[in-house]
């Protein structure tokens, strides 16, 4: 190998990189892997099958750029969207990138960037702060409540005093789990003076209405961003998506890289798409199982955020780290958001959540009313 | 539709958008495409149906987020241009993104910025300043030579002079076509303050040694840029890729967006690369047809610029744009990089070259010492 005298501290990063880490859970091999909200149903067999057919028969032009605007794919997800939320939405509504996160920079690089701010409902998904960063956007938290619901008066006055160029609400929300319901969007988006970006990346699994339906009203600020990651089942195929305003994808095409969205990606989301009412029928096995989980968990005598996602935001740790590592050890992988006494678990399958729950035994939090006379370990005393 | 009261002026662009159009070189339907510097042949049935089978056998993990550091992926890519260039290179002084502007975006993202300033010898790469532009990245131009040849010693002087953070050297050079001597690279590094981009996207067509075999001398600031876009023809499949120390590839880390590379795409790359000695084997049939269509243009009356990548700057003419749509009109598209005179053509299958030499003919300069005799119609009475 080369090059191994030169270290990151001898390399002229951006001053406001040094000392960070890569983002990222982390990617471990073990049995039950429910920590970054993936869908654990795998795809179909006749799925898998329409999308290599379908990746080999446009690999015989692989020498040729895909189609930069990605038109068909476009259009087939404004079909899926008007079906899902009845609004009706053509081709020129929607833009598609290489998952939600490039979507969210694209948007910060066209509304965002240095001498803008972004605001956001904290705690959040973790990448809106980021990309901002990686923008030269300032960031704006705002606090949630201690149950992690949003306070929409106070976040309409933090609007109104912080004057945010663009406006994350996630709905539901990660990690958290709760959503907002469409007056309560409806108040962020009057009180917003820039673009409001409400990422329902877990819309399939919620009872609320999307927000796609306050797009023709408020055409000028809002971006509603989606994924296929999750319902979909198709995190490894990389495909995010917004429904906006078409002045506002015009926008987009303005900062998007040139060629961003392979052919291969475009064949096989349309593949995915195909199959959608199959793939989505794993969402209600999942809310069943989430419910399940809640109250398992609830009668563990653990704290359960409401949730109207694939996953749950569980406590109280005395040390969530520490809990973190019990899981592991148990083979089940959950995320450690850095939440003071919580942690996250994504809901499996029905035989992921059996072996999570019976981790979960182990770790419930002592009752008050036997604590005095119990001597079996409590968090406080697990290994570090 | 919904949405369609809003136009673009009615939203809060950031200001350095304003007024700009998408980037992108026509997508017209046309039989003979030589404007975007693909490769003509397509991919063998053998890889077609590799890259299928491939494909397939990834997507029944489509539900999980693909490897986040694609370590096979680089790992082979190590292979290949270890082999290709005779350097040792290990997965860690690998890279690999969603074609090599999202690599540039990353690199501009580590080091360069607001406050900061990118360096490049026009014409050259259009998305250079255009990524920097997009990454609040200031950019100096320094013109190249009338011949489009690098002044060395002017650049070095320029170099010193303007302290670049980020130098771009792009050799062979888009759209003019020529190369940098490896001495002449090393002389760019050998002044430059900050890191230094050698792009050789076209590398495989040209006789000059990589800037790979100066990785290990000038490891804290050099990272050459490769795609498989070209010589791979894969340019459908989006995958560019960089070669550094070990640190430089830490860094862009810090910047990457999480599961940035699709299981999808790392899947249909190493199939790519599984089958790139067979693929590879188009490149001496491109060389051999650059200099057919060079001497051919020659001949013509056209002057044609030194070229060893697949593609030709040739003039002059009166009016290139009006060339340009005289080619379309003849179903030839070329591309018109807007350097005043000359248009420049991708080197396509004999068969494309054939139209266009044929097309060329009846848009040739008229000779000098003919030019008072001749009532053929001249360049500058072409169609506007």
């Amino acid at each position: 190998m080369i090059g191994k005298s030169v270290t990151l501290a001898d390399l002229p990063l951006r001053a406001d990189l040094v000392g960070r880490s890569p983002y990222g859970a982390p990617q471990l091999d073990v049995p039950v892997q429910i920590n970054t909200n993936e869908n654990p149903f795998p795809p179909s067999p006749a799925l898998v099958a329409d999308l290599a057919a379908s990746v080999g028969a446009a690999a015989v032009e692989l020498n040729r750029y895909p189609d930069r605007d990605a038109v068909r794919l476009r259009e087939q997800l404004a079909g899926y969207l008007s079906r899902a939320t009845g609004v009706p939405l053509l081709t020129a509504n929607l833009w598609a990138a290489n998952g939600s996160n490039e979507i969210l920079l694209q948007i910060l690089q066209a509304f965002g960037g240095p001498g803008r701010r972004a605001m956001g409902f904290e705690p959040s998904y973790s990448m809106h702060p980021i990309i901002a960063s990686g923008t030269q956007t300032d960031w704006v938290p705002f606090p949630r409540r201690a149950d992690f619901t949003v306070d929409v008066d106070a976040a309409v006055a933090a609007i109104e005093e912080h004057a945010p160029d663009v406006l994350f609400v996630t709905s539901p929300n990660n990690p958290t789990g709760g959503s907002l319901t469409l007056d309560e969007v409806a108040a962020l988006l009057q009180a917003a003076p820039g673009m409001v970006v409400v990422d329902e990346a877990y819309a399939e699994f919620s009872d609320q209405p999307s927000a796609v339906g306050l797009i023709d009203e408020f055409a000028d600020r809002l971006l509603v961003v989606r994924t296929m990651s999750k319902a979909f089942a198709f995190a490894g195929g990389r495909l995010g998506y917004l429904a906006a305003a078409p002045a506002v994808v015009d926008a987009l095409l303005l900062v998007r890289l040139p060629y961003h969205l392979s052919t291969l990606t475009q064949a096989a989301a349309l593949a995915a798409l195909r199959h959608g009412q199959e793939t989505l029928a794993s969402v209600a096995a999942l809310v069943a199982e989430r419910i399940r989980v809640q109250q398992a968990l609830t009668e563990q005598g653990f704290s359960v955020v409401e949730s109207d996602a694939n996953f749950l935001l569980f406590g109280m740790f005395a040390d969530a780290s520490a809990a973190w590592q019990a899981y592991l050890d148990a083979g089940v992988l959950v995320r450690d958001m850095g939440i003071p006494g919580y942690l996250r678990t994504t809901i499996g399958t029905p035989a992921d959540n059996d072996v999570f729950l019976a981790a979960s035994a182990e770790l419930a939090p002592v009752p008050d009313e036997t604590l005095s006379n119990d001597t079996a370990p409590t968090t406080q005393e697990l290994p570090a």
